[in-house]
């Protein structure tokens, strides 16, 4: 397999770029930078390690795109920001299956994505083939797709743990996502916002309820998933390098363990042999428990109240480079090409 | 005055002797410390400071409690545990006017009490006595009391957005608080859930719903401001040192600009002339803007769905160990003494 | 007392502005911004607080220089850049006292200055005035001073337990200064190598030996101690917020305790009646000692190898924002217009 | 291959869990703890992950050791703390391949070994035949011997670039070692010092000069590579999980490009063709580079003073729970059974 890396030099693409180097079904590994080519490609990611097991043609330096084009790549990664993303794939849709981590393939609804990033979304007919790569609940549609829209961080985090319930019509009533994050959601570019003064000893929350990029993209899912409720969602931003959080509430109603009963089979009989998945029903994960692997772990649990409202809730974590970005990516590359689901992925977190 | 604080070497203890210290209208502090007495004051404590002022007879060293009791003072700050603190408090009661940190006499419901701390409620008839110590919104109360209750840290930052709003029968459905702490809440005793390598990383929710101990601490609140609602509080843990974010969702309905009004109206009848309380509208706050200080701010907005269900949210922020403990502990002393509100106490985060 | 802060929107300003904010000597505050004029004074530094105290005639805003000018402040405060300072400062010398925290004034010696800041040193003439306002060992000279160069960060931690030993001659072999800094000592601007995730689980050296900026500020005050030995300084980068820690290591010859008992005559006769500076003896001190205090903690060993060589260690912590910047600026302010030294200062760090 | 761990509960010990379940060669792991033996081993670790790979015989269970030893492992790993380890591995010495992470067995000297740890050495006779698991420079060593003392993750730092300096003659006079080092190398056991509120926002050095216990670790193999010198080693701590940064000065003489040369000479000719050892010549490296891998990164540069006395500063980095301690372990066992080098072990950081 020949491989391309678009927008090798951010958080996402440095992870692209060791997992794929170290996969072992992918023999040529083509990265591309815009603003680098013919550079190195571990200058400013001296962690990248040195060995390429003699997957880069390229001799360690970073590739303008066009070369990348004429090497034919069997599959592209894109880890470019959206609004650039579409663009910049677009002449490797003819031969290549497109992994985009970006935005711009994620929400079918036109004004949605006008809403959301505030323009009109691009390639009208092409994005109607792509496929949303949320790998657990989509491996049927992954396998047979060209372009695979790869969720964002957020609503991975969200939605794993929310639509096997959606689609078991346990949920009717509103649902509220409250999620932190870790400081590398932000991307890698020089904002005041992004410094390690402004965010060490610090939390807060930001764009709430409807008003960030991510909630028509949560919206979109569970409205295909049969769930007709409202959606708030709150992100926040906490003083660590990587991971989610999230903290999902539901007002529910019945008898409290019937409930947990119900949720836990239908959180079950989506996930029971997804190797990714790990259901850890009333003990609450922590991000530390995913950091460095692929997996999201999702626990719940029920309180009820003495007037016979209960509240459902949900608590998922992943590592947003990981199972938020380049290694669900893998992950749906993995699916689309019939390797095992776990190949070049790690199902352990870091001590 | 004369003053003693109990339980001088815990992280909340240590930030009352700084205060206490430096406070204008105090003349004499006596420390006291049942399993250090005798030892020097700033042993484990080295940033306490060379600088006594003379207010310390003890020739900087610490006391046991017999003796601070024979020195009879005005005023005693109990830093101590729960269970522990109304005992070793008692002696106290009849010559000077105490507040006490823990949760002994936060509740006036003895099934609350028992069933949050496993123990019934020390004390019956005393704890009739106790005032809860919101400062500003007790005011009068502590004007009176001689046995404060200061509550504790999440409530501080949960109720003083959340009471307003209910007294002015703003609310009437479910309250969900979420709320993200720095890790010295938990306290100066060793636990491996509190080590360095266990928290830096690391975000989770603990003690969902109806479980935390706050918990009937804020529904008594509530409740006593003619509020009905059930409340459903989850605390995390995020890694930081101090501070509290709190993110309080409420279901609402009506058009979202008129309740934002609403809101900003009841918040700014209650806080106009709080020097402690900023409203900062739909800006929201972050832990770093109190840091240090005895302030706590508070934010709000409304996100109003096609639907005409509307979710109102409040966000607000302490710093725990100021007014989400000492610092409060302070400001109830300076009410009832009569000093200016904010004598010794800062209104500025820390940069 | 009639103030100006010039650069007032950067850590060591924003710093600044709290501690004359709350300064009791001092009446009236002008904050300029040459880029922020007009803009409110906490835009952008929440936590600075509402109470001005009346001391802002600007009704909260920045001002422009030229209109601080106008005003005609008994003293300024520059908080600006090298290079940028010194002209920014210049109209002021005429009839204000200048506190210049760039390193603008600090070199005495042209070729040195040229060499570490890439061109001329400014006003030939007036810099001949300056006086290097290290508070413990300038005392007599910036009381007489109109222009105060306050020193940097890594030099005060350093000289503050070299110099008395300098000055004692019981210092002859080799100097190697190893620094720890947090990241605020960068600055406020947005560089890759400020960013949380570049610098949190991450340390390194730089600069090392003789090639930062402040190294030739610090064998300027060796040598003008009469020290001819060599000194290699090498400051590095760990993730906090703030504070410095220096091991100094110095080859010395003799009997280990007398060794130690001398080094301590020479800095208990330097600094026992100095309120900022305290000596920790054996105890070797952490920035948390020292974190939100104006102090330099001092600790000291020699450490004896069979063969006769002994290394004598020195320890020394500093608030970099306080006593490496801000909190020394004021002390000098005191010390020259003949306060308390500790008016507007604090002895405590924070817990 | 059949492996055994013992200590399988602590830091190192959850790193050799991961590697060791991961590494290709190895069918079966009996993973042993005295205090939890019958708990599943990922209680308390829930990052561990749940694929065993049906390494587990004991069925996701630990194990005491009696039952590891009936199994007969061809190699045990040792995580216990020195002391313990000696006694705990003893029964296993006639059939199986022993290599401890101990200091147990590091020491050649008793007199030394009785001075930093406050005993005997245990075992006399055996500990003759241990070897120093230093992997690049005893890899002949290495792979003859039962018993391997795998080194401390201090000493592994500051050897690897030391060593072949001192073997080459290049050095003669005081070398200093400063040490940074993240909280993980305390340990997982519960104390003050290693908590969070204690570790963030705050540096020091400790046990300064010759008073930490791996001192003589580093003495001894400086005078076995033949070199002479005094060594000072000052240990500090910093707020990050993982890494050790090593600033090694050497005073030298010659023309600094020539010695620069001759440092990388050197160097190269001990590590040009090992997978584990980066040389970035006057680029420093950082802790991040080598996060998460079994790297060892190593910089150098020479600063000549004016009077002809130069300074040698070398830098290096590892993951202390990695190449200091479960990765280098893995490495000897790589070397010692035959396999290759990097089997099971990665050369790349994290991002």
């Amino acid at each position: 397999m020949r491989i391309c890396v678009l927008g090798a030099s951010g958080y996402a693409g440095a992870v692209l770029m060791r997992l794929l180097l170290d996969h072992p079904r992918i023999t040529e590994l083509l990265p591309v930078s815009s603003t680098a080519a013919g550079r190195p490609i571990d200058e400013g990611d001296w962690g990248l390690g040195v060995d390429a097991k003699g997957k880069l043609p390229s001799g360690r330096l970073l590739l303008d795109r066009d070369r990348a084009l004429r090497a034919g790549p069997d599959a592209v990664f894109s880890a470019l920001p959206h609004g650039v993303s579409a663009r910049f794939c677009e002449p490797f849709f003819s031969n290549s299956v497109v992994f985009d981590l970006s935005a711009d393939f994620r929400l079918r609804d036109e004004k949605a994505h006008r809403l959301a990033y505030g323009e009109a979304p691009p390639m009208k007919k092409t994005r109607q083939e792509a496929v949303y790569g949320l790998s657990e609940l989509y491996e049927n549609d992954i396998r047979e797709a060209n372009l695979i829209a790869v969720p964002g961080c957020y609503p991975t985090c969200a939605l794993l743990p929310i639509l096997p319930l959606a689609r078991a019509s346990i949920i009717s009533s509103t649902i509220t996502v409250n999620a932190l994050s870790g400081v590398s959601g932000a991307g890698r570019s020089e904002k005041r916002d992004s410094m390690f003064v402004e965010r060490s000893e610090n939390a807060l929350a930001y764009s709430p309820g409807f008003s960030h990029r991510h909630h028509p993209e949560m919206l979109q899912e569970i409205r295909l998933a049969g769930c007709g409720s409202n959606l708030f969602f709150t992100p926040h931003l906490v003083p660590m390098r990587r991971g989610i959080f999230s903290t999902i509430s539901i007002p529910i109603s019945g008898e409290t363990g019937e409930i947990e009963t119900s949720i836990g089979d239908a959180l079950q009989g989506a996930y029971a042999d997804k190797p990714f998945i790990r259901l850890t029903g009333k003990r609450i994960p922590s991000t530390r428990d995913v950091a460095g692997s692929n997996r999201c772990d999702i626990g719940w649990t029920v309180e009820g109240a003495e007037n016979g409202v209960s509240m459902l809730f949900l608590f998922s974590v992943i590592d947003n480079l990981l199972k938020g970005a380049g290694g669900q990516a893998v992950q749906d590359f993995n699916i689309r090409f019939g390797f095992p689901r776990d190949c070049g992925l790690s199902l352990r977190g870091e001590v």
